[in-house]
């Protein structure tokens, strides 16, 4: 058995599973409180993912948006990280099973976030381009160009759209914001690149089981949304159900849409880890009680996307959102302190901040705390609060600065193929 | 045969295989005039190479040294660019074989410019990482930092050091910059990030067959350079070759150097193709006359790092360096201008504008048309040639911005391991 090489020491042991927003939020409340905390990732950085769109999409490099985790906890004491997959829970003997070796626990936070739920649909799983992680992101920008430069190389006609065509399954904020932000390569960028191709032939089509994008929002801003949207030229396919997939046609209800590109973003699940009984999840997703503990396993507590803290209200728990994590994170992390204060713990209660997605440039659409915003103001709301979510000053600036050339300039310009990705079927 | 979709017009075609230094100029020199230009390249963008030291030590993200081919041309008539890797040449038939396609030229110019030279060691070949594309700088970031993650896992002195340890052969530019650049990470970041290590154990060793580093530059700048290394902490070894390398011990001649990391920087070799005769290389470059034509090819040019243009004075020819290869694609380019002005063609007369080299903060040598830099100016200097040189505004305001930053906060912020190499052996 290999151990991960922490010292033991008097101090009760956190284990993190997960740097997103949920771990990451818990793991920096409990710097210098009587805790020694191991935060397991699998990744040695933490992403902000509601801007992987952009890094999809040539606006942004990656590095800006992933900042290293053992950067975040410079000199925090009795603070490890270890680069790791957990893989099991053995609960009795309170031991977290990783890849490279096995840790012991007092408190195991499971904060691992979701993936990419393809409900079951194999072909899907197999031809669709996700987009949870910057290697996925960085795969489905360079998956778009090389698909930009096979259709200069066609004088087939049916083929060269179909290279120039995307379909987006799901129009939540990823599907919408991802539908924009290509609409805008359309208009103003990649005609530039690729003056023998005509950008009438390319389609973006916004495919949404739902009868409105944005599912959660309110009435306006989901008409809002679909007003924007339809004015990029995006075809938003409203009641219709992407039903099989071959890598060149997507079958839906209504139509087949020819594409050599399609975006899977109609649903995540948790990713929830080997070794718990089967009746702990609901809809794959950990049951936790108002203190995000899981019933029946002491000392074992989930946040953010992998919980579930159901109720007769919330028979699917809060919103698979980054604002609940983050809150659920510090909860936690106040509970355990009080416990050391012997103060009793406190019920987690999600603060609604309200939600936004971008469409576009000057176009974007924001429900906050009952007050609505639309167009320019929502679209400068929307860049004020990512900026402010983004970790480190660095990090800030570049996006800023990024975002300032892309706008003056109707460019984006990191079109980059670093590592060009094969193509599947 | 598939073709690479090119239309055929009245116009002479140039088609050029690479968009590194000296493709680049050529083609950009071309504009507005009456040539159809075809540039070939397997990657999407042109790099800067002198940077890449940085990409690989996590002072720049690789966004911000490379840049698309297709924008650089933007809105240059007649000119098209195709992602395909040139495999051979049909001399007879005027053709270029690529791995999409064939194509017809007038003119072709051979810009492929050289790769890493391990001189036939197949141990070095195998358990070494190069470091001449932004894919092998983007490996060689990630396996340092698995390796410091990999440190922290073992209790085992001898595996830590190693894991801690590296050797770099060749004490050229890249070699004395790489070495300069990790004793930096060594003094000023990794700390922070591994408390747990003891950084007295880290060396680094940069190792030269030859009697001084910076070998073609003036001794004062070799005296200076190798003072800064070892201010530093850099072992330099001279006239110290590297025998055998099994991915635990470099063999010198002197002695044997345990480390999980070795750089190659000792040599590199032209990137030639198929299908010319053997007799037009010299040490792996093409034979060219003065006007970079090959004697005996009518139409085909190299130019740059894949070329030799040998005489009585330069048994070698040109040194392989940026600059040679900018001012003859230029002078071939003008050439060729000539040509449609029925003017004569002018030989090409290399004009060496100095070379320069940083260790570190504060520490640069730079030898320009005889007057010697160090230390401070030599150190703005060398920044400043570097942003001069790099492709576009954005580029080069970021690599400024990270620059600063990194100055400011004796920090390199890019510590991410976005793709994970696989441990060699």
């Amino acid at each position: 058995m290999k151990s991960l090489n922490i010292p033991d020491t008097s101090l009760p042991r956190v284990v993190i599973v997960g740097c997103g927003f949920g771990g990451l939020s818990l793991a920096k409340k409990l710097k210098k409180k009587p805790f020694q905390v191991v935060m397991i990732d699998k990744h040695n950085y933490h992403t902000f993912q509601p801007l992987l769109y952009q890094v999809a999409t040539a606006g942004l490099e990656p590095d800006s948006i992933a900042y290293p985790i053992r950067n975040i906890f410079k000199g925090q004491k009795d603070f490890y990280y270890r680069m790791a997959e957990a893989t099991e829970i053995k609960s009795e003997e309170k031991l977290l099973c990783t890849d490279i070796g096995e840790i012991e626990y007092d408190y195991l936070i499971i904060a691992s976030g979701s993936s990419t739920n393809y409900f079951g649909m194999k072909d899907m799983e197999e031809g669709s381009m996700p987009m949870k992680t910057v290697p996925e992101a960085l795969n489905l920008r360079s998956l778009m160009l090389q698909n930009f430069e096979a259709a200069s190389l066609t004088n087939d006609l049916d083929e060269r759209e179909r290279l120039m065509n995307f379909v987006i399954v799901g129009a939540g904020p990823t599907g919408v914001e991802l539908a924009g932000a290509l609409a805008e390569l359309k208009t103003h960028v990649l005609p530039n690149d690729y003056p023998d191709l005509d950008f009438r032939r390319m389609s973006i089509h916004l495919v949404e089981s739902g009868n409105a994008v944005l599912g959660p929002m309110s009435e306006s801003a989901q008409k809002n949304a679909q007003k924007y949207l339809e004015k990029l030229g995006v075809n938003v396919w409203l009641d219709t159900r992407v039903e099989k997939y071959d890598g060149e046609n997507a079958q839906t209800n209504k139509k087949s849409l020819p594409a050599s590109t399609l975006i899977w973003a109609a649903g995540v699940k948790g990713n929830i880890l080997n070794g718990l009984a089967e009746n702990t999840l609901n809809r794959g997703r950990y049951i936790v009680n108002d203190f995000n503990e899981l019933p029946n396993y002491e000392g074992i507590y989930a946040i953010g996307d992998v919980a579930a803290m159901i109720s007769e209200e919330k028979p699917f728990g809060d919103p698979m959102l980054a604002q609940v994590a983050i809150q659920q994170g510090i909860n936690v992390a106040k509970n355990f302190i009080n416990i050391t204060k012997n103060k009793s713990p406190k019920p987690f209660k999600y603060k609604d901040l309200g939600t936004m997605a971008t469409v576009g440039r000057n176009k974007a659409v924001a429900d906050l705390n009952g007050v609505k915003f639309k167009g320019f103001i929502g679209w400068l709301l929307w860049m004020m609060v990512h900026l402010i979510g983004l970790v480190g000053f660095r990090n800030k600036a570049i996006v800023l600065f990024n975002w300032f050339i892309n706008y003056f300039s109707y460019d984006k310009k990191i079109r980059l193929i670093i590592r060009p990705v094969e193509r599947k079927k």
